[in-house]
């Protein structure tokens, strides 16, 4: 059976996503900035059906994690943008466009039941209204012998550490300062989680920290 | 001239100390877990007039610390833990014992003036009223040809950051959350900062990463 895993960029001052973050604007001010080491590299080329891009050690490193997806799971608003029904939320189809880069089965936690969707390139959307065990059960069936990737969140993330579902977290370390918006560990309860390091790749411009996550 | 620099050990949620501080838990609940990587070696007992520790990378990177360093700076709350009139402060002399581990004359920065103070072991405590810049100067005029070191707090380091004061920034980066306390980074406006990473080192339990501030 594959690992449960959840990765993220994160700024040294702990952000994931800028301050006033807006569906036009969904990683908030500065945000892109910490994907800029990702984009460029093939491997997320590739899975965006773009050509070209840098290759090396980050490359290598996502490439790693994308062929060893097998599933993903992600939240409404990380699918969206939305929380309420389906039929008020503008981007319900979520805005990941007709093939999306996740290659997998995709489960998307919502508290609104609607009908599966098949996407090209091996993606598909399944909605889950029973809450994340039972998100993670349909997913870790579909990967089979790989891996199930949290998509995010950060509050999903934080569900996952905090009930011990987790087996590994992987931080992409980007230097650079938010100074607000979304924190990866915002509210978490520090007695429910203990992270063992087991790698750390250091390349310009981001550090890429790997932790095994105590069940 | 040296380099004006500042290290710290920090949480991997953003905490230089954990929730509840007082004068009898300076650094907050699972405060103290930030510090054992460097409590455990050679240097830092030998600093603090004890024998043996170990040694290895974490130990010669914090050798050449102690070594680069010919002057300290430091905030009134770190000297004692006060704020006010120094007669009315329990902790007037510090907490740091007559040979205090800094054995370079520091510089504390202060509302409230006070006669300079020699102590063993080569460190001296001089009171400085008129901010963060006076401070620096006569620090760097003690220092000479070496560094100064920002010893803290963190009110301090973000000061010398937002003012392109600080020339290096060094964050031992410890696998832990404390879930609360004091952030590093609160508050801090990121226009103001820009790091270029120049060092990683990675070691079991810590991964000390050094940027480089831009003026």
């Amino acid at each position: 059976m594959g690992k449960v895993r959840f990765e993220i960029s994160m700024s040294l001052d702990g952000f994931i996503a800028g301050p006033n973050a807006s569906l036009e604007q969904p990683l908030g001010e500065g945000g892109e900035g910490l994907h800029e080491w990702g984009v460029r590299l093939a491997s997320w080329r590739r899975l965006h059906g773009l050509e070209g891009g840098e290759t090396g050690a980050d490359d290598d490193m996502l490439e790693e994690s994308f062929a060893t997806a097998g599933a993903t799971i992600m939240g409404r608003r990380m699918f969206s943008g939305g929380e309420g029904p389906w039929e008020d939320d503008p981007r319900r189809d979520g805005w990941w466009g007709d093939e999306p880069p996740f290659h997998t089965p995709v489960f998307i936690l919502t508290h609104h039941a609607r009908e599966p969707q098949q996407m090209e390139g091996g993606t598909s959307f399944t909605f889950v209204t029973e809450g994340i065990e039972a998100a993670l059960e349909q997913a870790r069936a579909a990967a089979g012998e790989k891996d199930v990737a949290v998509g995010g969140g950060a509050s999903i993330a934080r569900q996952c550490l905090e009930a011990g579902l987790l087996d590994e977290l992987t931080i992409h370390l980007v230097p650079v300062l938010l100074g607000g918006g979304v924190r990866l560990f915002e509210g978490i309860d520090p007695a429910k989680v203990e992270l063992e390091p087991v790698r750390v790749i250091d390349s310009p411009g981001v550090t890429h920290l790997t932790f095994r996550a105590a069940r």
